[in-house]
């Protein structure tokens, strides 16, 4: 539930917990060109999350176990705007692993209909971070 | 996945969800005395929500779908501190509810063993608001 990828922004890489043997992750990517409260993006990114879960739960049970049992892993990454986060899901979708992008339905902060963020995982990080290594914390 | 209890702090209130017609949602409520950062928030919250949505799967199946067909709505407030926290916990606990109370490994923000946020639900809103309903936004 922290940092990682290759761009790093804090002092705490040491103890990172990719660094303390876990290998398994879900990534949500939000986009930083919408304006949304922390508590409205925090809503987002479990809504991201759940899905994801409940995707792996059905479909990937293994992979689903595997990162439960590691403390369900979860890093919040952010995307410039709807272009990137769309090229992500396309990469991510490519090489086979789960997505879900999530659209608002608009009823407090952003229109109707707004696409806020998208989940990719859980898989291996390895697997991720081909996609999402170079994004930034959110 | 927005506003709900009896202090609102937007203007936007007559498009709330719950008068939408929505009746199920899950709330996460987060420590507002401990500094953590918007995507770390998101992550603590997500964890929260998966975790909550799990267990209702697993034991208020009914619910689950009830919520999950409404689109799994969720709302993220804020408490004063851990005691406020672990009082919401006592009395969400008491009326029957799920909960699940979220511990950070304090890897990278947050001393480890910080207990940062905790969920709630899912649940009908009117039972989840007699015990959050007091609550802002976060």
């Amino acid at each position: 539930m922290s940092c990682s990828g290759r761009k790093r922004r804090r002092r705490t890489v040491s103890r990172l917990p990719n660094q303390k043997g876990m290998e398994f992750k879900l990534v949500v990517a939000v986009r930083k060109d919408i304006r949304i409260s922390p508590g409205k993006m925090a809503a987002q990114v479990a809504h991201a999350a759940v899905s994801c879960a409940m995707k792996a739960k059905g479909s990937k049970k293994e992979l689903y176990s595997d990162w439960m049992r590691e403390g369900q892993r979860k890093v919040v990454l952010k995307v410039e705007d709807l272009v990137e986060l769309e090229q992500i899901e396309r990469l991510a979708a490519a090489a086979g692993l789960i997505t879900d992008k999530i659209t608002d339905a608009g009823l407090t902060e952003v229109p109707p209909g707004t696409i806020t963020c998208i989940g990719i995982g859980p898989a291996k990080e390895a697997d991720i971070d081909r996609i999402t290594g170079h994004l930034k914390l959110a």
